[in-house]
């Protein structure tokens, strides 16, 4: 069974995220001071061959480990959508 | 009101996307071939304060067209969180 899913992956609170603070620093100029607390991470978007969901979110969460994500720096949210 | 928010940033479809294709020609290697079709975009956490729900879309969509999509290249989904 295929399941289509969505992995976010963004860096813990207090690891600095440069990208965010970048974004943030432009929006008073833009005209949107109404928005704050912006933070960049990834979403990554992926198919996976799995008998079930839990299999497939295991797989998933083997592949975060071992490719996609930085235990250390970053928290992953799985999000499977079943086809 | 205070909304969090997640703006999904995708690359179209018939967009390349190196990253993702990337990671795709390394999964076989590391064991997961059963993983496919994998694309990388932005996962933006974000916090807006609007009047109402209907107003908070509305300007994170005028944020995104501004800053931070390219609507030429990319797809957005916004999702809210009431807060």
């Amino acid at each position: 069974m295929i399941f289509e899913a969505m992995v976010e992956i963004r860096t813990r609170p207090g690891i600095s995220d440069p990208e965010g603070a970048t974004i943030e620093s432009a929006l008073p100029r833009l005209g949107f001071g109404e928005v704050s607390g912006v933070r960049v991470g990834k979403a990554i978007r992926l198919s996976v061959d799995a008998p079930d969901e839990a299999g497939a979110r295991r797989r998933l969460a083997s592949l975060c480990d071992a490719l996609l994500a930085n235990p250390v720096m970053e928290d992953v949210e799985i999000t499977l959508m079943a086809d």
